[in-house]
């Protein structure tokens, strides 16, 4: 079965790789974020990054710009786990459905947790943060099985 | 030869995942654990995240919750070039035996790293940070000598 | 077509796995770094680490220190990301000469990123990471148009 490997053709595989797509270009969008909060408050991290631009300070404490930062270091604790595990975890041959709602619902937990912690309201931000890390949590446990220690 | 390449029958790739899986689902309780040290000291990144909550405080200075943090970081900056340079490792056809030993050696140099880490003690943290990097760097000479610049 | 999958006889993977490797070992390079500038300053970030160290101290916002730090943030932002998505690009088949010019801009990007971020030189170190971040969006639009959300 050509299908159950990592090929375009294989339903499965397409959805990872259009699922992991989208979590990194929400992740890109993060970096981006970063830049824009950097220049509305008008405070960076080194100082050759104000030199020429008035009224702009080196400061490490912005609560603005390290709410994005805490931000994107979570998406650095969960994205790059669930790259790899997703991996793996299509060549375990998975049925197509119980796949594709492992990647939605990471996919739309991450989406939905970026939103919720930059509006800052909880239970939301935990709620989400709690159901991509399930998602990933129930492939790494199906990878383990069917790998051999 | 099916059994060189990406398939749970191939029994370098099939340890490869498992080991995989052991260094992530340690990932994700050093994640769970640093909950755990928030709740215990009453100590919190956001300001949504003590409200309601009697007696917690925002602050980013905890010396137990930072310990946490560094370990999880250290985590970051080894433990996802682990995963991507193992399955490279795993394609370039290497001997099972001496295979197993580079996932084995990562696996456990990151578990007890954890241990070390939590505990405090010195020089068994640099010890097994050390054996795990070496590991992963061992596996990535040899990508990058099977590729072509 | 066996080329177009991951074997190291398709010269894309094998292209692939060899500038992976290069900025693996780049990035090891800055863990390593990160060591020789702590015992350069004398200051280290647990308590532990100073112990028998006369002279070292534990304080957590030396200059040099964080701005090595501040760098290896940056390439766990952007490589982890680089290794998976570049895998899967490898798997829509792109044809070589494009494949290997989205990796080696990648691979020089971070390299002078690097650079220029310890001699901190601006615009430089803005013009290489952003070099690097179009050719892994590049990478990403293409790898989300071949799969199937």
């Amino acid at each position: 079965m050509a299908s159950a490997g990592l090929s375009f053709e294989n339903p499965v595989f397409a959805a990872y790789a259009a699922y992991s797509s989208v979590v990194l270009l929400k992740m890109f969008c993060v970096t981006g974020y970063t830049t824009i909060t950097r220049f509305r408050v008008g405070v960076f991290a080194n100082p050759e990054d104000v030199k020429g631009n008035k009224g702009a300070k080196v400061r490490l404490d912005n609560s603005d710009v390290e709410r994005v930062r805490r931000l994107h270091r979570n998406d650095l604790e969960n994205i790059p786990a669930f790259l790899a595990v997703g991996l793996l975890y299509v060549l375990t041959g998975p049925s197509s459905g119980v796949a594709l709602w492992h990647f939605r619902v990471f996919a739309a937990a991450r989406c939905l947790h970026t939103v919720a912690y930059l509006a800052g309201v909880q239970p939301w931000r935990f709620l989400c943060f709690t159901a991509g890390l399930v998602s990933t949590l129930s492939m790494t446990v199906q990878v383990l099985m069917a790998g051999a220690l």
